[in-house]
């Protein structure tokens, strides 16, 4: 973080839960990207690669990409979790790499402690409220600071995306503005208390 | 809420999830009134009369025990929820409390954006881990602050409560000693963060 | 239970989990009763009156209302339950009245092994999804059997309603009957299984 | 399945829920496969190679690891899950295999109507509760018919193996096979209608 007075300067880590290229929940991200307020930037905390949880392969050091997750989140104020639903929960490719994440590794969690937002996108009329719901009993006990609200949950999404894929759809931005918006305060109360503590 | 500098005093609402008068639950919430921080008050928000809810009888006017649970949550700073475990869920009667409050009323939802921990002792070896988790999941839904660490889950409680059903087990007193002085902090946080954007 | 070959009826309790007269899942019960497969029975297993749970109350003898309860479902050979959905999950109330259900008396729990299924239906556009979410995770923690589909989620139950409040919606009724043949399929394929053992 | 009379016999797909080579789960799958009931076969339904889930892989065609996996499940007559608990919940590599099980595949679903049973074992004082509760509000989801009791829930495994890696402890070695005989029965209930239904 940087900055001045209010205009504090955040960084966070957005992890897209969903590996297809054409994934609604890209598509969300990148309208958070292009939605971004002024204070808040935002990287890729990148799923791709990281290989399923195996704590033999953990034992013997960090894959790459784990590292480079790690890393992303460890370098952030904030993390957004793009979150898609599959079979009514949390997909297990998102759950696996959250399982990497929350490992204690050289004596610290990057999870911990960390403000936590949620966003989600389906097809059909439940726009991931059930996996959202999954995930918010899920990052407390990560140690994660869970922003309560506002909830985006984006149901028909197929409806709402352009022909290049995007989420160009005027309201469905608007709320994920405010849900940015919200964001940045979330972590700057947090950041505010941190740094009248060491004041 | 009323201090000078970091000696903020904060008022808490207790719920107590359970109804008898022998309850774990309130044995926890006897345990926490006398290990609390100088600078916490606690005072009972109770449901013991909170009738069923009814859509009918709450059209009809708030009934006195619902008016009393709505008043004790909004004169206070945070709330302390003492959770038991009945059928590895929130209790029904405890749910049916927050059915209650986490209606609007008078254009308010007392619930909302106020910052909320929670504490839970059984017998058995599970401590409620399963209730707390179903809650963790519902309090972000009510538009609550949840402060996700540090937990106090308490098994096997009636082997730590002493003859007058006191929990008097020192370690036990230590943890939500700790609790106590977290939530502190975590409505601290967000009070501060009231007084900055006020000011 | 009686019968002859394929044309065995049994005995259905209905549990409705809202309290208000209007009430939607009231309605749905109301039309399960109109669309009902010859071959079963429906009657309404009543929680009006049951009280909060409190283990004192239960120490003095069940109140009247819970043995009702309990008689009921004992009398039963499967359990429906006509679920709403409050604060995206289980009603406190009806959450009470199971909790009161699943208590050992006399040396029994009668929801033990009783096959069950869950309708819901709810204004808004989840369709009760979150609360039979919530159920299915309760139910087998209670020793029930739990019928896994046809799901019946009625979202925006208002406009399916008619003048009367009944849901004469075609469709919605069709997707009902679907349930109550599955359901009887499913309670047959227990008793079956228990004849034959017996014979 | 194959057999005369009582003595039908089953064959059952496991699904161990855990990779490393020194799994708990995977000890208790080898515990389930030396109890076994005369009457009960068990394979591996293995999920080692079984890729991240990407739906833009699954459009070029199973990976060898699915195709193997759901071939598993499809020539079984039921499914019992070895559960570990990673972060209060489902594995995330246990969560993805189910995902890429539970895709439509040549106009078949192979989770679709079988019956499914979880054990779960894991070091600290839960036993698995937790996931076991996810999993049990995932698995109806997914059009399995789950087994509600006995439960398997095996805490502090650590103190219960042997030197060899093996679970000799006697105690839980009768509630597996309790598990096991209990689970034949359930899929016996569902085949048996199944053979009326076609005679």
């Amino acid at each position: 973080m940087a900055g001045i007075g209010n205009a504090t300067m955040y960084r966070v880590a957005g992890i897209v839960g969903s590996l297809r290229a054409g994934s609604y929940n890209r598509a969300l991200f990148r309208a958070a990207v292009s939605a971004l307020p002024s204070r808040l930037q935002i990287v890729e905390a990148p799923i791709l690669d990281v290989p399923l949880f195996n704590q033999d392969v953990e034992d013997a050091g960090d894959p790459e990409a784990v590292a480079g997750l790690r890393q992303a989140i460890s370098g952030a104020d904030g993390v957004l979790i793009f979150c898609p639903e599959y079979n009514a929960g949390i997909p297990g490719v998102l759950k696996n790499a959250l399982d990497w994440a929350s490992r204690m590794h050289n004596g610290q969690r990057v999870l911990w402690d960390k403000p936590v937002g949620i966003m989600g996108a389906s097809d059909g009329r439940f726009g991931t409220t059930r996996s959202q719901m999954a995930m918010r009993s899920l990052l407390p006990q990560l140690g994660m600071r869970l922003m309560p609200t506002p909830a985006v949950m984006i149901a028909q999404v197929e409806e709402l995306v352009d022909d290049d894929g995007n989420l160009s759809d005027e309201k469905t931005r608007e709320r994920i503005r405010e849900h940015l918006e919200a964001f940045h305060h979330w972590i700057d109360v947090f950041a505010r208390a941190e740094r009248d503590r060491e004041s």
